[in-house]
């Protein structure tokens, strides 16, 4: 796989094309789309600023923004190695939504930096998506960008991947006929994602939700490594419980892995699981735990964001779909009934007849994701 | 035109898109573009920096970038007022240099704020294209970026203006029968387009070249209206002529103009210049005479920069084809034999038994452009 992937991208040598929706360009389509033509379209959106999204590409472009300080699962692999991940999104973005998705890998890890940078680009876009960059940094960045930017601000990590988290776990709780209410969930990964999670789980009713990070649990006042985005989750997780994963894993009905450590769960702590155990290994590459080494350990739906193995609990199956909506509606701002809705519409495109242990999230090219999340989406109150 | 050039915008919604090369986009090819295979790419570019030019569109990608400042010959109409004529740049890259470029319109107008900007940006793009910035704000930029960034920085007002120019004065000048070193060429204009110009000129053997901005001619030791670029061409320009235009114009062969006012160029002006006068009318959307009142007041060779008449003399016909060989050469650096090589190349590519008044320069989509860069260029000493 790793090396047929390397043959094609150095045959491809870039894997998004910039085209003009006007081709063969005539003389005659050049006087209208750039000089003289072109200036009255100018002088129309300098005195009415709106027309802006009527005139150019402005409502269909996204930006797909990375420090590549948390590229993958890889780590801090800079700008230039991220390209390959953001350019991968773009051809996602265009295929499955229509967009045009353009990444930009940025040359500072600086948060302030980022912020200017963003705000300085800001009119080309109809929307910002923010993409593997380090935590905490980065959910300071996108609360500062909803606070001065006019275009929404999707945070995949944090919202794509709760999204689709949530989405898988309202049809595996469907297949186990457990209630998100009664359950345990513990997440490892307490960045983006994590904390992501963690939020739309208590929104969506989950009353028992543990968060760990690498020292394990986090609890009200727990002393070091800690940073305001692990104190707000203590405020709606954990109620009691310290200690490392093999320890709190105990009695727990769901285990999220985004910590970015292969191999993390081990088989004895899935026997400490309660029965019909539900894993989401997510980590990639290489996730949490090997699909087949988890079933034989008891798991009874297990679940990775590689495109390797059934159930592909990745954003991929989010992004251009609710992406595609957010541009339609003009969302001006993701908030946690955007993200629930969404939810809940992507797990409802699995057919209750098709669902099964290894069918709990539809696949990526599903034509049914956008329509239910637009008809889901077009009846929410926009905050 | 101007009604039909609004209903195509309209309808259009944005005159580019960005698809993914591999379309459709199969299972099979995602675990190849995406996760988890495109991990083994960017390991090996963290590893290996310069296969970022291999493994992904780099290489291939150039910004447009803008603040709306000076756009077009309408002034300061703000980024996205501008983003209409960046997208028609956009399209006429794809189209005729099958190059990416993304229109980058920025918030912002600080000099310090614009160069951090692009800065930041550097790692997705194999190259930018400063345009319509004002000057001479953006002169310091264009120098300052070529300090700090490793990639060239084509400044189409500077460098593409200044091309096209010299490539159809060769042309007009082998009509009339006059050589370069024996002629005086009025510029009215000293902006980025004027001083790049101007540059060239000088650099190709013409050694009577006045300058003019809205203050009159250009000279050594002039009081006010000064700025060190306009001081660096009063060492090569303007032996001794004071005054405005209408006074300079004396016999002159030659006019070009990159003003920014239409219709400055008066009939009694034109009846001043020189037997077999060429005027290169290249304001835009309006130039500085309409081509059938110069006519008729003598002019032999009338060029605008509008696609609207003959003779076009606009900088389409030079930036996607210079910037596909400076992609493909991977040039660092734009010199002024770099500059004038091109120009060369472009004025060659009219075959001498089609030289004509009419028909000094070729016609933007000339396949024959690019390959006689490329084979001028290939050879050229880079700096």
């Amino acid at each position: 796989m790793a090396q047929n992937s390397v043959s094609l991208h150095k045959k491809l040598k870039g894997k998004i094309s910039i085209t003009s929706k006007i081709s063969p360009l005539k003389l005659g389509d050049i006087k209208l789309i750039y000089t003289p033509g072109v200036a009255e379209v100018c002088k129309q959106i300098q005195h009415n600023n709106s027309l802006k999204y009527s005139f150019t590409s402005k409502g269909n472009n996204v930006a797909i923004i990375t420090d590549g300080t948390r590229n993958l699962g890889l780590g801090n692999t800079g700008p230039d190695a991220a390209l390959p991940v953001m350019e991968g999104k773009s051809a996602i973005y265009s295929e499955f939504g229509k967009i045009n998705a353009f990444p930009i890998c940025l040359n500072t890890t600086d948060k302030n930096e980022i912020i200017q940078t963003i705000k300085a680009i800001e009119p080309v876009f109809g929307a910002i998506n923010l993409e593997d960059i380090e935590s905490p940094k980065i959910l300071d960045i996108a609360n500062e960008l909803e606070k001065i930017l006019k275009i929404p601000i999707f945070h995949d990590d944090q919202h794509g991947t709760a999204v689709v988290v949530l989405a898988a776990l309202l049809n595996s709780l469907k297949i186990v006929n457990k209630e998100i209410k009664n359950i345990k969930i513990v997440i490892v990964g307490s960045g983006s994602a994590g904390y992501g999670i963690a939020k739309l789980l208590h929104y969506s009713g989950c009353k028992n939700i543990v968060v760990l990070d690498s020292k394990g649990s986090i609890y009200k006042r727990r002393k070091g490594h800690m940073n305001k985005y692990k104190k707000e989750i203590t405020k709606f997780t954990n109620p009691k419980e310290k200690g490392l994963l093999s320890k709190v894993i105990v009695n727990s009905d769901v285990f999220i892995g985004v910590s970015g450590v292969k191999n993390l769960l081990k088989v004895s702590m899935i026997k400490k699981m309660n029965k019909n155990s539900i894993v989401f290994a997510l980590t990639n590459p290489e996730p949490e735990v090997i699909p087949s080494i988890a079933k034989k350990a008891g798991v009874k739906i297990i679940a990775t964001g590689s495109f390797k193995y059934n159930n592909k609990v990745n954003n991929a199956i989010v992004f251009p779909y609710l992406m595609r909506v957010i541009l339609d509606l003009k969302i001006k701002r993701i908030t946690m009934k955007i993200l629930y809705d969404t939810a809940y519409a992507i797990a409802n495109t699995v057919n209750k007849n098709k669902l099964s242990i290894n069918n709990i999230i539809p696949e990526l090219g599903d034509t049914r994701i956008q329509k239910k999340i637009m008809k889901s989406l077009r009846n929410t109150k926009l905050s």
